[in-house]
């Protein structure tokens, strides 16, 4: 693992570091900020996964994250959203929502993304080593949240790991990508036409197959211009309330789908996760 | 006055906006944020100055000032460091320190710049009458702060109009551009070679010859790289110390130039603005 840069921040350290991944074939790029704290202390940890187009750089630059992680003592880890690299096979048209900074926090069994489009394995297998190696973590200590994409990528690791993640949060995710446009094209291409194999990728899903967790906290944005066609974050919520989940499903009147929505409500977010995780 | 974007933020609007500048000959852009308040009211304003290179945008996406200015109930108004377009004359060489993006907020008197290096005109005149016309300020409550040739632009204009500005404040600003090369090469290539003409530029020359505020608020990063050769933050101090100026010079162990740096003290700065702009 190298360290790209090292910045000093309220307090702690953010930083910046690549490593070769086996999952993904490919150099990966990820962020960490570990907050001040006493020597020898081991530390919560919440990771956050990005959007569509993101790399670890926006929540980085963006999200207004640290104030509250070195107040609540907490590590906060931003991996990237995709495999990179000149050999990585990316959306045959370039878009915006399929390759590269788009992986959707699937392993992909579809050629020609079968070899580096592991993301699933990467953020919830490989990463996770590095991390627990390099810094000070407590493993038995961590939380998702994510964004859009991202979003759907917590919920769905969130609910897949229920005794890993004290808590799950999201910003604008994508809670039923069967059921929109950005996930049906990005089902298809890395897992195929079988939507069987979709479900353990769908939050909604996940839930009506039978994954339950105590809590979920959901920030959206009533302004999103991506709402009503592609997060639609009324059919998670029917869902848990049909399974008995407690959901905080908050419409933030006003709000966009930028990091001045994510910013304004990180610090709550990371409140909501330190309580849950001690 | 063309709106660019506005972004809901913390409860308030994140602006930017663009006009025809007479000041400069050219389009200027800027941005302003506007916390929640009651209808009617009318907010202080905080000024804030950019350094090298920067723009409106580096602040406006990485200055973490949202959450405390909605709390505190200001105004956030950061414009760009210089006039900029295909007809304004840059660097001869395209170097980072002068021309594009180095406007060091100074009037040009020599040639080629004079026409559009008018930043100081643009700051303390064009710029607060349309903000004073377009947005709900209460110009008795403004306030100054700048980070590294905007911490110089933000002490030479505070102690300039001690009556318009209640606080200044600055992130490690050049405090005594005739002393170190930054300053020397903009001073000379935008005033030319009589240094009495760069007295009215210069933070450290201004207080010796008599410009007298009550206090200065000054964070200076330790591992600052251009420290001891463009910094130089103890000339300030001897100057205050000479001139009565209560001057709060704080040397933050380990912290570097960059916003990881600013964002870390932005609130604090805004507090303290906050209790001199009532």
């Amino acid at each position: 693992m190298e360290r790209v840069s090292a910045n000093r921040a309220f307090g702690g350290v953010q930083g910046v570091y690549r490593h070769a991944s086996s999952a993904t074939g490919t150099d990966m790029t990820f962020s960490v900020y570990v907050p001040p704290h006493d020597e020898g202390a081991r530390l919560p940890v919440v990771w956050y996964l990005s959007g569509l187009t993101c790399t670890h750089a926006n929540v980085t630059e963006k999200g207004e994250f640290r104030a509250a992680c070195a107040e609540l003592g907490l590590i906060f880890v931003a991996p990237d959203t995709s495999p990179r690299g000149e050999c990585v096979p990316d959306d045959p048209a370039g878009a915006y929502d399929f390759g590269l900074g788009a992986g959707f926090y699937v392993d992909a069994t579809e050629e020609p993304y079968v070899a580096n489009y592991r993301m699933w394995s990467y953020v919830t297998e490989e990463l996770p080593a590095l991390i627990a190696e390099h810094f000070p973590v407590d493993a038995s200590r961590q939380s998702i949240m994510g964004h859009s994409m991202g979003g759907h990528g917590a919920l769905t690791i969130g609910l897949s790991f229920p005794d890993r993640f004290k808590a799950i949060s999201a910003f604008a995710p994508i809670v039923a990508p069967s059921q929109v446009p950005w996930g049906e094209k990005a089902l298809t291409g890395y897992l195929g036409t079988d939507r069987f194999a979709w479900r353990r990728h769908d939050a909604v899903a996940l839930i009506e197959d039978g994954a339950r967790v105590p809590a979920l906290l959901v920030d959206q944005g009533g302004a999103d211009q991506f709402l009503a066609e592609q997060l639609r974050p009324e059919i998670l919520g029917a869902a848990c309330e049909k399974a008995g989940i407690d959901l905080s499903l908050r419409l933030q009147p006003g709000y966009d789908h930028s990091y001045f929505f994510i910013s304004t409500f990180m610090a709550d977010h990371l409140r909501w996760h330190a309580a849950r995780l001690g």
